[in-house]
């Protein structure tokens, strides 16, 4: 396992291609995780096709969490439980999974505009409730913007809040420094993430209602330097 | 009743003060009611203090709702459904009842980093589900923070989200033009509130872990001019 590397889970969707863009501009290995190991190739092509000098490589999940420490999920919601659970017999204790998900209520065929209510409070309080022992779960990026992650030559221009214990929340938060105008906010406790996740439902509403085209973000003010 | 007034019910507490001072300096009318006239008489003369020719007189809830077409409700959530309840032989259907109120968990003596499910969905559902036939609802206001409105030679460099029906809710949006340095963000229909109300847990977390002494506050990027 590569401290440094950072696999991404579902690496062939927008939002998470557009981080492993993001992580391969910065130098960083990024290993590309899919279901299918076609897209996960495919999606480590396109890193290669716009950041020529890209660390990058494609693996099925199980292959690709044991080849980094930071484990990021980025899998459409309902798609969350079940690859956490098929990640099981290959977590280490050292690891950090970061949790991107929201439970949008596209999940059970409804809109993205709204939420479902998830048991354990959040999606990243699912993810830490499946994952093994001793591994550390994260929430973060929820709100980035796929677009604005995808161009590689504009700042991203927007705060995401970073909630877990504090060593594995300050590498994570140590990652945002990685991305040119992404900000890393403290989102204390893990159990935030409840208050973090459903401003991305919101802000999917905004984008309909406003017409962003490269989507709406959010910054904090008042934040002392 | 005066259709440019502005009812400001719960405004002897630190954010509805907030709000009248804004409003008064602004040249409009502001009707601060209280459950306790004298605290409503002491609040009105606190406005008066710090705006000189402030419009502003001090009232019961009752008598106040009945002298201005809008009417903000700015008292602790766990008093919201008591004063709507209060309310319903002195609304008038052309009433606009605005919602600032946040279900934080210290309505049951935890703290205000963390929210109570409201059976509704939302404290703007909740007073909606009150509120007299034909009174229109809107949520707003609710991530201000008291200190920046109350800093009058200060804007207050914060979006605040606007959800309702479309005239009701854009009569509010109007009164953010007169306070410097607010926008008012699009939230559309009122059930938004659902994701709107819990943001300012989170900005009271992060005020914690972030001492921002003049409170931290929102802005939405990529919202087209």
């Amino acid at each position: 396992m590569d401290r440094d590397a950072i696999a991404i889970l579902g690496g062939t969707g927008d939002q998470g291609l557009g981080l492993a863009l993001r992580f391969a501009k910065a130098g960083r290995k990024v290993v590309i995780g899919s279901r299918k190991l076609e897209k996960a190739l495919t999606a480590a092509d396109e890193v290669r096709a716009q950041v020529p000098d890209a660390d990058v490589v494609g693996l099925g999940n199980a292959d690709a969490t044991q080849q980094a420490r930071i484990v990021i999920i980025s899998v459409p919601f309902e798609h969350t439980a079940s690859t956490v659970k098929g990640l099981k017999e290959v977590l280490e204790p050292e690891q950090i999974l970061v949790s991107m998900g929201v439970p949008l209520a596209t999940a059970i065929g409804d809109g993205a505009v709204r939420t479902v209510g998830v048991w354990q409070g959040s999606c990243a309080e699912m993810v830490a409730a499946l994952a093994p022992k001793g591994v550390q779960v994260v929430s973060a990026f929820q709100n980035v913007a796929a677009h604005r992650l995808r161009t590689l030559d504009e700042p991203v221009e927007c705060d995401v809040v970073i909630s877990g214990a504090k060593e594995p929340r300050e590498a994570v938060m140590a990652l945002c420094d990685l991305i040119p105008g992404l900000r890393a906010v403290n989102g204390g406790l893990l159990s935030n993430a409840r208050l973090v996740e459903p401003i991305t439902a919101l802000l999917i509403g905004m984008n309909i209602r406003y017409k962003s085209p490269e989507g709406l973000g959010i910054r904090f003010t008042g934040i002392p330097e």
